[in-house]
């Protein structure tokens, strides 16, 4: 206990390694992530929560570490949490821009961790959250969410961020495809990195035109609340563009502010954070010794075919 | 009740028509899912659920519709389920692979079913392993579950197949490094797709080499209770190797009838469906109208930093 208090006090003067300890507690369970929640809990709300999503290759880390840099330059401490969804056939392939950014964390008023996800995805957009939490908590003013875009991850993402920007690049000619595929819903703007490369401008077109037209359907309007989603050319490793998309993030951020988006986006989240520790409390509190014995005296029955799991699953209940 | 009695009727006589329909109540959880999963729930345990994943561009569905092709030469009644993670990325390159594959299954003995995950990973396992059930209890021999190797989705897969085959291709050099991310744990066996191509022999000696690495490591072998995986070069494009691959799969399944491997395979299939299911059940009985109503003063009051969370799903948990 005094041990907790001691960590809490440390990260909440912003100590990078009582910061670091506290996400770890978090991530793993630990007997100290209840008290350092409680604790960050009535402390949340200040940052700007930014995601950062996109496929492999697209220079995501590049332009998260160009922009913590040009913020931090002007005073903001920034937090980066970069996901990685380890899929088995691009694992390596991240493992050098991790390098890149973790040096970045050196710097004052930075702080970066990467997380990983292999096998926890639904609980990567909680345990990405409530790092976002510490972080707030702690004073970063700016906490980016950096993830590659597949599948689940992003759509984590940008339940966890305020703002949620999808990096693409001239050679993923599959722009349209990948706006057809839901990315609207996400993306408040997007990023077209490498846009020195042969063939960015008709990306640049392609990636309009899609978002005028997606713009009419009513769906996507509603949501975006007389939002309208942008490109921003960028070519992060030579830092064009940079302050452009840090244009968009204040431009999005106070477009939230200015109506209730903000407020119903974090208790949106927050609702969604209830639910799965209701859920996480109930369950373990079914599990009892005696019920895990009847689980697997009732699996023999169904795997002989002697009763369906569904009214097995009742007869469990109902005790 | 008539109606469900009647699908299931016809479900049972192989009818593809109230096959697809009966997956699609499972899919939706309608009105006839309960007593569809009941009656199958008796008829299950005789065909070979077969999941074949690795990155996109392998040849995973043309593999896929070759061996499904050779199996119903030879007499066997074969079903697909092609499971696509959706990710936005990668989305349309897929189509044309699915729309041969629906092709096929216009054969008498082939059934073909495609799913969407986007959004349901998780619920993902399930659906799969329950279509998969349905298709066990209609008499079809063989069930083979297709998906891209993208984060969880591989997973889910393996979780419900009996056998599970990981396709690369030679130009995946990553062959090494996705061994190193966690395909030995999934893989029983490995096919080495366009094999014709150039580099084709190192490649497979590198995954000779990794698998021989990996095997001298106890946990691998552990799982593997004395099965060793190997390498099976395919060009399926041209239908060489289907045989072998063929052979490969009834080897490990008669290894795995050998001992208790299978029916602790499904054991533990049943018992991670059986606790979802009772989740699924848990939750809705604990949100009534009344907690949903103390859940929205709650978040308000979370959010103005009066009260924590853990603290509020303790209160909320209690009453």
């Amino acid at each position: 206990m005094a041990a907790t208090n001691e960590l809490i006090a440390r990260l909440l003067a912003g100590d990078k390694l009582a910061l670091a300890r506290a996400i770890s507690s978090i991530e793993n369970q630990d007997e100290n992530s209840t008290g350092v929640l409680n604790e960050v809990d009535g402390r949340i709300g200040w940052a700007h929560r930014v995601g950062i999503t996109g496929p492999p290759g697209a220079g995501k880390s590049t332009l998260v570490g160009k922009l913590a840099a040009a913020l931090n330059d002007r005073g903001r401490r920034v937090g980066i949490i970069a996901v990685d969804p380890t899929s088995p056939f691009t694992g390596g392939a991240l493992l050098g821009d991790r390098i890149r950014m973790m040096d970045l964390g050196l710097r004052e008023g930075i702080f970066v961790r990467s997380m990983a996800t292999r096998g926890s995805i639904g609980g990567l957009s909680r345990t990405t959250q409530r790092a976002a939490d510490v972080l707030d908590a702690a004073g970063y003013e700016v906490v980016f969410l950096e993830t590659v875009g597949v599948g689940q991850a992003e759509l984590d993402v940008a339940e966890a961020a305020d703002t949620t920007i999808v990096v693409l690049t001239p050679e993923s000619g599959d722009a349209v495809q990948a706006m057809k595929a839901g990315l609207m819903e996400i993306a408040d703007f997007f990023v077209l990195n490498k846009s020195d490369r042969p063939g960015a401008d008709q990306s640049y077109n392609a990636l309009l035109n899609v978002l005028q037209i997606t713009q009419t359907s009513s769906s996507v309007n509603e949501r975006k609340d007389g939002w309208s989603p942008f490109v921003v050319k960028t070519v992060a490793s030579q830092n064009i563009g940079i302050e452009q998309v840090i244009e968009g993030i204040q431009k999005h951020h106070q477009n939230m502010m200015s109506g209730d988006r903000l407020i119903e986006k974090r208790k949106d989240r927050l609702r969604k954070l209830v639910i799965q520790l209701v859920e996480d409390k109930t369950r373990s509190a079914f599990w009892t010794g005696d019920r895990i014995t009847r689980l697997e005296d009732g699996l023999n029955l169904i795997l002989g075919n002697r009763k369906s799991t569904l009214q097995f699953v009742e007869e469990l209940i109902k005790e």
